[in-house]
């Protein structure tokens, strides 16, 4: 089990792998963490001595400039060295495994790594590697999971909506292929979530999506209706075989979020996206700057959710939250 | 009008997108400020703590490795963190739009975009679209403007020649798709130069270059004679289809600038140069090392006069420079 | 001689650009300002202010991720500014010389430049040519040096062994090739090793490696008898023409450390090797992995002994190591 190694015999996190097997109460500890750094954004001087002196690694093996940039500036407000590196698997395999590279980079002191792979399973590898005081964030593996994206996504909501337990959740797109919407699925779950469901065509969604507590639907008609929160997903045509979907054009006129299907929601409902949008794809430019998206502060959210993660696992006390 | 954004209601600089414009006065509070940065470079600790806890994104679509570190440099000297993005605009294109990235960046609480797009006019969409507290400076926009390196040789000017009414100023090269030629010439007509001349064959200098105030030249011989300053322009052959100039050696022949013709100029004539330099092609190696060359000065003083705008942008109170 | 622009007239290290001509004295401070560093990795905050407002040019003419972070990671721990500049030869040849991009970068008032560089005595030549403020440590020139690879390597086996004196040196593999080797005969050789071996085929064995000071062998049965350090290389197959080794498999089956080849060695013999390694090429995994392997210590003393290479040549008395 991956959350075996999450967290150590003391409840403390050690590594953010995945949001699977989670508690409400460890979800809600780091959304309060979270909360504590908001301010921090909005200050004149917008940095914390909480990690000074400590090493971050940004070790992407996928470029991800936009995912990259938010660590970058978490880890910066938080006073850490970063060090950046990018490279591709093809050139790991090439000069030494990816172990190889890890406890070379380990054994430079390094405090923390944030692994953005293209293989499901990269992340938790590099974690059961490493000694005890490196810790390890998965920035995104494979079609395994992007937690923090998930993270950042229950805090948004916790946010707009207050709670989890009345709320209808629908998770529109190519949730098969998703690791976002499995972080999603995992958190709002485990939060008690009133009604999660998942909305796409039948040969975007998981076989057995009903097996992690979610409904799916076909069609936008019947999953919108009386929604609290709609969660878009960005079409990644890189990970589909062509058969998939028949073409962009027929794509948005069926799942397309455009404002008539969003007047099906609950009208107070908010619309996500993880980012970066397809617009005309699967999200109407009018949606997406309209007055129920909440878009733009999901990107906010993500840097005090990051730092509360990259805090919590390397702070000297692992929580230290206090007067941020 | 780029002039309107750039400066608020109260006469603060909000953005430096171009030196169109400018007045006099905004020029010269700029280089006094430069002025006051120049001792940092040469102290033992070169770092103020002006920008402390703000964030300054290099948002690069167009590679410029020289750009990026002057204004990397510039940045960490006032102890702001610095977040370098490079990208294509086709990875753009493909991802999401300019507007999409940047509200994403601004999203993350970020202060100050610098903007280097090969587009013209991209820098001034961007200052358009941030809210007030975000900023914008244009480190070159296709042919348009590059307003950082006009005012940084406008620095060069007023330090070796004191001021400019009385001054000769000669401009040499590919007047016509240079960047850098448009932002001196505008800064130098606001700052009352005595006569600005811009030298080259008929097909690289502007059709109407009168209109902006400057005399036009096709011969180095008449042009060059009696100037205090030689602005040596870079031959951009990515820039110029293949008809418009005949060969390098034909070109040197005819608009190199040699020992010989740098003394048709005024005995104490400075030459500058924005560099990178084409050794041979448009200046002579004795002419760029020789004794009336400042274009060395040019890159320490570039340091001094990016730190000033981006203080005088990001600033707490916009003009801090007091003690710096 | 290199050596001569080395040291300055009060033998004061100015540049760090090879090991050859180094006196063991020389040698020994170094080692010994990094032992005063090796304390810093270990605390909770690693981070000593010996060159805040320092501006360290990382400038690699050739990739190589894992040495441009450990000069990152050292001179962030020093808190001096980081520039990185990765660039080819081949667009420094079409922009401008390699002199002018020094040049220009000296301009900005940077103080150290890491030099990494496809070209032997390109370091060399970059040291002569920048004023008296200004140092370069080589980080690897063509086929020539990699000092402070070798000065690491130094550190090892004197905290391994205590000295030298009476130690028998092996070095393993395509010596011919190798920066890292040459660095790392002078070191020892300076230090007055007790034996210095090399041990490859005759192909990859330079001509007269006796004047060195180092015996050579062909076979690791002679070659590896009895002494106390193994330094495996990395083969580096993009350096070699193919004829030079037979094939990958015959190699190993040659020159491949084994566990059943280390047992040649004395008992309490150590292993290093440069990193990266191919591993089932020229080191078995299980002695890459196994107890006599100090290959992962490499790494963490690597840090230390950059950290006084660059303190020592841009701290402010230059020797500044008291209560790092």
């Amino acid at each position: 089990m991956i959350t075996d190694i999450q967290v150590d015999d003391h409840g403390r996190h050690r590594h953010f792998l995945t949001t699977e097997g989670l508690s409400a109460k460890a979800i809600g500890e780091i959304l309060d963490t979270a909360e504590s750094f908001i301010s921090v954004g909005e200050r004149e001087i917008k940095k914390v001595p909480l990690l000074r002196g400590k090493t971050i690694v940004n070790l992407f093996f996928e470029a991800s400039t936009r995912t990259r940039t938010t660590f970058e500036i978490a880890g910066k407000r938080l006073s850490a060295d970063i060090i950046n590196i990018n490279t591709s698997v093809s050139a790991t395999q090439k000069g030494e495994s990816l172990l190889d590279t890890v406890r070379n980079l380990e054994a430079m002191h390094t405090d923390l790594f944030v692994v953005r792979h293209p293989v499901s399973g990269a992340a938790d590898l590099i974690a059961r590697s490493v000694p005890n005081h490196v810790h390890v964030v998965n920035a995104g593996d494979g079609r395994h999971a992007h937690p923090t994206q998930g993270l950042l996504d229950m805090f948004t909501i916790r946010r707009y909506k207050g709670g989890f337990a009345n709320l209808k959740v629908a998770i529109v797109g190519d949730v098969l292929h998703s690791r976002v919407a499995r972080s999603q699925i995992h958190a709002l779950t485990a939060l008690g979530t009133g009604e999660v469901r998942v909305i796409g065509p039948r040969s975007l969604l998981p076989f057995a999506v009903e097996s992690l507590g979610a409904k799916s639907y076909t069609t936008m008609a019947e999953g919108l209706a009386g929604v609290d929160v709609i969660i878009m997903l960005r079409l990644q045509f890189e990970r589909m075989s062509g058969a998939l979907i028949p073409s962009a054009h027929e794509y948005f006129s069926l799942y397309g979020l455009t404002p008539e299907r969003l007047a099906l929601a609950d009208p107070e409902a908010i619309v996500m996206h993880p980012g970066p949008m397809n617009r005309g794809l699967e999200i109407a430019s009018e949606v997406a700057d309209g007055p129920q998206s909440v878009i733009l502060p999901q990107v906010t959210f993500g840097i005090a959710v990051r730092m509360a993660i990259l805090a919590r696992l390397a702070g000297a006390a692992g929580t230290e939250t206090k007067s941020p």
